[in-house]
């Protein structure tokens, strides 16, 4: 796996069942997975050298983000290692405007979009769509940032100032977002997981509810069929996570991802096989596994840094509140607002549970109490 | 944790999650945790040098054996480092004698036993059980083995030739064997989780049917009080498992080991906190964990090893035939009869769940098919 943050611990964790020589490819030894995992080589992922030579001692390559540039991907390609996802799959989670004009063309309802490069464009796309509009990086971003809600030619313009290609979309008015998460494997086996429910605040995933509270089953059909539909005509190995807005005139998609994803974490505990084991079994052509949940409701809620670096020492606390809620630290070093870790909990009062996880992950941010 | 065993293998696997820095010493970069373990160190547990550097390094040093020499357990406490569980509750786990005469004066049934060195001692002692009778070594065994069933005075001799230390012990005629798992903090905290059966074949562990199918409420709850009030009184840190015999006249305490148990394996997807992850909280002192069961009843199987080394290529049937059995595998080599991984099941109806653990066992081990 290229790259070591939280998902690659994850999917290390998950890896040890499996009985596989699991490695990783982190920029540094203190980074979240390469704290844990025994093969872990380090090296840049920008680098065709690192990468190529991490590569050749593997039978597959996968991803931890989606930052490794498309031509190193192809380069690996080239040198004969198993790619998944390959890069042509990978271009739809790498370049957000091939992803819009692909969904397009395959009939799948998104957010209105245009390419812009200038003022004039921006404006005159909201004179179709009003204000605010919503700008975002093809591909990349800023500064760690990539989308931007501009309420004003002034505020688009400091966007454009970046000097980043962009984006234009309708700001969706949605009644909420939903995920749908799903694997596919060489053998062409798909595996779709129950829909959730994402809360997102300032651009940040908050917590997931599984499954979504209320959703009527023919979206729920809808949601899952596209994923799947998804997966196969993007030719994705390994997991596809798309986030959905819910507005009254359907479902639109929002984004795309290839590897396991934050609206998937409730797996672990919440479904027979957790996300990081199914990407295994996808990207390995092994079997998929079963997506059933273990409960009747689960909310995984993030933990957000906040000013308490030690966040270990507030485990007691927790625990002893709750013998029965599941945390999960990734090793990372607390600054304010980073995700450090998350909570699940399960259970089948949709409120008690949800109340539970998010008294926990407030707990451990140091937000309350 | 001292020893790289598959035990290690799975507590690293739970210690991810806590965002703790866990280490192993291993003997060999090939065994089971190590290879999955990014804080491994070489080295040998009988060696003061090794031992002692490494738990200089670790604020609190625990086993996935019983192996390590009482007088180097102390030399770490000397040395002021945290041992769980300590030397002087390890003693009733690495001394059967001292294990006995102290469940004894703690009043808690045993077979009959009596410390032999010679034939005249051993055939006294049948004189009043009758044959056959159990020899067990006191400590250590030889030859890898440490139980030997005798019918006759001559099986006996042969055993007593191996010169190490022995006890008698009477063979008893159980209705079945269970087992009790639970945990002890330093705050004095415990924990049971519900009590298993467990099968035995030649003295290995086969199967392990979680809850105990059948048993009453009664004899349950005085397993976990037994088990309980052993590990206030024997001053275990950690996890005890103690191994019983159901007979006609109650429980007998049959074996006690410190630390994760095959009889705990279920506990990974079967109850809310899994033994590792428990084992990991109460050494380090944090809230003990839930230890309710997540489904009706839970079936674990080990994979014995058997003619096919290729024990990865096997998963593409099992999983193929049931999305939904859950497989760990340890990473050791395969040799006949060598416990390489192991099964879960997890479901509703005991014989449905029993067959989908034994197929998947059998059939990864070539059993069948």
């Amino acid at each position: 796996m290229v790259g070591a943050g939280q998902l690659a611990r994850m999917t290390a964790a998950a890896a040890v069942g499996l009985g596989i020589d699991f490695r990783v490819l982190a920029a540094a030894a203190d980074e979240s997975a390469a704290q844990v995992v025994a093969g872990t080589v380090i090296g840049d992922y920008r680098s065709a050298d690192d990468l190529l030579k991490f590569a050749a001692a593997c039978d597959v390559v996968t991803f931890d983000h989606e930052h490794v540039p498309a031509d190193l991907i192809g380069a690996m390609e080239q040198a004969g290692t198993a790619v998944a996802p390959s890069r042509a799959a990978l271009r739809y989670a790498q370049d957000k405007l091939a992803m819009r004009e692909k969904l397009t063309a395959l009939g799948v309802p998104c957010p209105r979009f245009a390419e812009v490069s200038d003022l004039a464009q921006v404006t005159a796309f909201a004179g179709e769509t009003g204000w605010p509009v919503v700008l975002k990086a093809i591909s990349g971003g800023y500064d760690g940032r990539g989308v931007w809600v501009c309420h004003n030619p002034e505020e688009a313009a400091a966007v454009l100032d970046h000097g980043v290609a962009l984006l234009a979309e309708e700001y969706v008015r949605f009644t909420r977002e939903l995920a749908i998460l799903v694997a596919r494997s060489p053998s062409k086996q798909g595996a779709a997981y129950p829909v959730v429910q994402t809360v997102q605040v300032d651009g940040i995933c908050r917590e997931v509810l599984a499954p979504a509270p209320g959703l009527d089953a023919e979206t729920a059909i809808d949601a899952e069929a596209l994923g799947l539909r998804l997966a196969a005509e993007l030719g994705v190995i390994g997991l596809l996570a798309v986030e959905l807005f819910q507005t009254p005139r359907g479902l639109l998609v929002n984004e795309v991802a290839m590897r396991p994803h934050n609206s998937g974490h409730w797996t672990i505990e919440g479904a027979v096989t957790s996300q990081f084991e199914q990407h295994l079994r996808a990207v390995l052509n092994l079997p998929l596994g079963a997506t059933t949940a273990t409960a009747p409701c689960v909310v995984m809620v993030n933990i957000l840094g906040g000013p308490d670096p030690y966040l270990r020492d507030r485990l007691t606390h927790v625990w002893a509140a709750d013998p029965g809620v599941k945390i999960h630290l990734y090793g990372k070093q607390v600054r304010p607002g980073r995700k450090v870790g998350h909570v699940t909990a399960l259970g089948t009062d949709l409120d008690e549970v949800a109340e539970r996880a998010r008294h926990a992950a407030r707990y451990l941010a140091l937000e309350v109490d």
